[in-house]
């Protein structure tokens, strides 16, 4: 090696002991008369004094060197003078006296500072210069951060008994999810390979094969429009058992996640534990089949109450049965008009018509609304809602899913503005029950997780009465608000999956157009099995407590799925694209 | 679970515990009245008895149980009666006697025996079948293997304060080495990601961003005309460092090997250790820079006799500047003519005019050279080779190159011919000291590794006079006769980089094309680095003794690119094509 010790390992003990350091310039201080250079690499800084009398030569070097160079300097360890120790470097103690230095690279002003994480680099900058970014503190942060959870959740799922078993990414369309990547074959000009959504059908197979446990960190990809916490590409922790219930399932997902906080983050989870929740709970709780239980603002049912309320929004959406709700904000009377104006936009994104509301004001409650209330109502709803002077209610008075979007939405502003958020946890917590199926615009019933999911055993007798109260074995897990994955027991029995196509009105034509290489797979003995997915970058996103993806991520695309480093896409020769069979059509 | 233990974890001490198993029938034998089933997971085998009298009822369930049925078997293990254990089954002490019996699935019967592994499946019908072969003992093993090297690797590199760092699979295309994948993009039509060959270009850019060590192992692409250890898509063990010499990659990737060599394989390296050979040394003694060296059998250079041996085919090749070799083939006198006509075709494929011979029979020697010879040649030869009476020389006499070529696959032959492959032992070594240029037929240079590969210091100052004598810093790993992977130091000083460019004749608009943002990121401060990767796929099929590597890829394509499980690639509907503004083209 080009160095004998690195820049994050020598202190005290090291005094006397000549060595030698290499990289980077971090920064070149001149004081009193002395050249102070502090060497960086991945394991810290060390600091490196020239002196101008006994080193001349070296000393004008010295005076030479830039941020970012990179360089090789030998020396001898001192312990600094009393005061002039760094106690935030774990270096701090010491110095290197340089001896010899060699400049092996030099390097351009970079177009951000590199040792300065206050100031605020424009995003599509760090994202061109990503190497340059990748030297920053928080970007060593957060990829050695994902560099561990790699390694926490192998070690994790090895001592499971599960194989790990690597799946292709050439792989066949499914017609189900989201859209796909294609690629086309050269071989078979004209036909394409798709590159996985999630190696979904090729885990169960592996169940198919006797495989047992499975488990694989996989590159999947979706061609969708990007959302702060989505990339074209992600990694998934992916996992499948057999001769599983739901709860064998749970136990070994939630096991890793707890490893994970643990071993990551400061913060314990909150109360200790891992609640369970059914999904009716959490949407009429809170509206959200993910919420953030980093606080609790509960919604309340008011539909009972409101029937009869004088207020005619309230009473139509009753009438139309939809259902009405409130939002209790403590302390949420001082809201000023612009803000609730900024709220009733939101609600609005999520199609709500407005946003009723009523301030609980010291002087008296102050609303839009009251002057249409009958007698005693505002009594009945601060009674239901628990509100108090000094509160803001709010309310949603539309479809279930609408109230519960807006509501929701609300729910999240509120515990923002009002620091409502305890950020010393983590809230990790199970969402089971979810509906089998959903209803269609036109009345048909459409899965809600996919075609493969097991219906609650108990209550498939009951399909075709009441089809969407039937549950689906299907869970997801949530942390501090973000979905990280789901998972379900999947049909393994083929009489099963029969009446689940037929409940979809999916004929037997299409069934083998869309799944015919798994069914046939299961026909051949398929164990009863089970699974669960989690996205790796947004659990890393989390525990490093990082806005979106793109900062946990090596090398990123941008919000418009491209890779400003690489400039990828770009075009290719026409030779290429001849050689596939394709040709680029001109809009 | 379904289950109280696995099919392979009962043994005596088990012996009078209600327990239950789950997994697929593997055999059923009626016999002496009873009915014997050889229940089958991942983890074992064990032997299920049913009583007609006791369980008369079960007994009957237990009857039309077919092969590969999937079943869950409660009962009680008792030990088997003296005499009929079984000394090849880990359970062969015990057997489960069945109070109950859930059929959990039923199985058609399947296209191949799952538990014969001496039956020749039809290569086609095993992979269109691939969860069927993967309950196969063999695949069962393969993919075990597999997924413990994984394992291996990846403590290993951890070990070594790596960060494990995944680069993105949608990248920009290199105009170098293999063909690539293409992958259209919507949001930006008529442009493409590939998918990488490797991530070179992303590793070296991780080094830049300091971050000191990674590894990786990464997903690979080549859309290239396969060849059996060949797949479109496969694992690569990636690894860069910085601030090393050539001696600290060749150590840290050494210790890899020689760990996944001592944990998974019961063979021990060739005299307990690693050699180095130069790619002179490895060329002239064995014509390949991959020689298996689990045998010897040198080739020896004839030429310095053969300048004026008589015969007018070795005169000719020396006077052409070419060379002639000859190898000595022990106890190849008895050779047929049959077998020497098959090895003059191979010696043909690969350019040779064809294949001299002399076979030294106990009657005389025979070849149809002995008339052309000058008086005392075949003497000279004798001394020169070391051949005696029994056996064969065959003779290359042409360029260098095609010599190497021909006598190198006729060694191959020779020794699986004869048996002298110690396959007791792994031959595991490196070879160095590439040449850094090949001659293109037009006498211009290219490169032999990449561009960004190091010229060896103290040669790069006669580059101009003797360009083919300069050596690259680069380095080959050979195991057992395949190229495990190679590996350089980098060229991270932009004087030394021209230099290379310029030598090779490439513009600096070109390079600018070509390998623009690499160019630019080495502006701001590359630390001198070095690397390697080497295939995962090809270590775990030379450990499993299996001849390619779909047999040991979980789901591989066949050796014309098809998925024949999935069916893939297939077409996709027009609209989806539309979407990404790109046609297909009849021919």
């Amino acid at each position: 090696m080009l160095r004998s010790h690195t820049c994050g390992e020598l202190h005290a003990d090291h005094t006397g002991q000549e060595v030698t350091l290499c990289g980077w310039a971090n920064a070149r201080r001149d004081h009193g008369g002395l050249i102070f250079i502090d060497l960086r690499d991945r394991y810290g800084l060390t600091q490196v004094v020239f002196y101008p009398e006994t080193q001349a030569e070296l000393f004008k070097i010295a005076e030479t060197i830039r941020p970012e160079w990179v360089l090789q300097i030998k020396g001898v360890v001192t312990k600094r003078i009393e005061g002039t120790q760094n106690a935030r470097m774990a270096t701090g103690d010491v110095e290197l006296v340089a001896s010899e230095l060699t400049i092996l690279n030099k390097a351009k002003t970079p177009p951000f500072e590199i040792n300065n994480s206050d100031t605020n680099v424009n995003e599509e900058l760090r994202l061109e210069y990503r190497y340059l970014d990748m030297r920053t503190e928080r970007m060593q942060k957060n990829i050695a951060l994902r560099s561990k959870v790699f390694q926490i959740i192998r070690e994790y799922f090895i001592a499971q008994d599960c194989l790990e078993i690597d799946t292709p990414c050439l792989i066949k369309g499914t017609p189900e999810g989201a859209r796909e990547y294609l690629v086309p074959s050269r071989v078979y000009p004209g036909n394409f390979f798709v590159l996985p959504q999630s190696p979904q059908q090729l885990k169960q197979l592996c169940m198919v094969g006797g495989m047992d446990r499975y488990f694989q960190i996989a590159r999947c990809f979706r061609d969708e429009d990007l959302r702060g916490d989505r990339q074209p590409e992600f990694l998934q922790l992916d996992y499948e058992m057999s001769f599983c219930t739901e709860e064998d399932v749970r136990a070994v997902i939630q096991g890793s996640l707890e490893q994970i906080i643990q071993k990551c983050s400061p913060k314990p989870l909150k109360n200790g534990k891992v609640e369970s929740y059914t999904w009716k709970h959490v949407m009429n709780t809170y509206g959200s089949d993910k919420p953030d239980l980093r606080y609790d603002l509960p919604i309340t049912d008011i539909s009972d109450i409101a029937a009869d309320c004088g207020f005619e929004v309230f009473e139509k959406a009753l009438q139309a049965k939809g259902t009405v709700r409130a939002l209790r904000v403590p302390g949420g009377a001082d809201l000023s008009r612009k803000e609730i104006d900024v709220w009733t936009e939101l609600a609005k994104e999520l199609k709500a018509k407005g946003l009723a509301y009523i301030l609980l004001k010291e002087e008296g409650p102050v609303s839009p609304l009251l002057k249409f209330f009958k007698e005693g109502f505002l009594e009945k709803l601060m009674e239901q809602t628990g509100a108090k002077t000094g509160d803001a209610l709010f309310f949603g008075a539309d479809t279930f899913s609408i109230v519960c979007a807006a509501l929701s939405r609300i729910r999240s502003e509120a515990a923002r503005r009002f620091n409502l958020i305890d950020t010393s946890v983590h809230a990790l917590f199970w969402v089971t029950d979810f509906p089998m199926f959903e209803e269609n615009d036109d009345g048909s019933l459409t899965f809600s997780h996919h075609p493969f999911t097991s219906p609650n055993p108990g209550q498939w007798k009951n399909r075709k009465e009441k089809p969407l109260d039937v549950h689906a074995v299907c869970y997801d897990l949530v942390l501090d608000g973000y979905e990280l994955g789901s998972g379900s027991i999947r049909i393994h029995d083929p009489v099963l999956q029969q009446e689940v196509f037929d409940m979809l009105g999916i004929s037997p034509e299409d069934q083998q157009k869309r799944f015919g290489h798994i069914l046939k797979a299961f026909e051949y003995g398929a164990p009863p099995h089970g699974g669960f997915a989690y996205g790796i970058d947004r659990v890393v996103m989390i525990l490093a407590g990082e806005p979106n993806i793109r900062e946990v991520t090596p090398f990123p695309k941008d919000q418009k799925a491209k890779d400003l480093m690489l400039s990828a896409p770009s075009p290719v020769p026409e030779k290429q694209l001849k050689e596939l069979g394709i040709k680029v059509v001109e809009e």
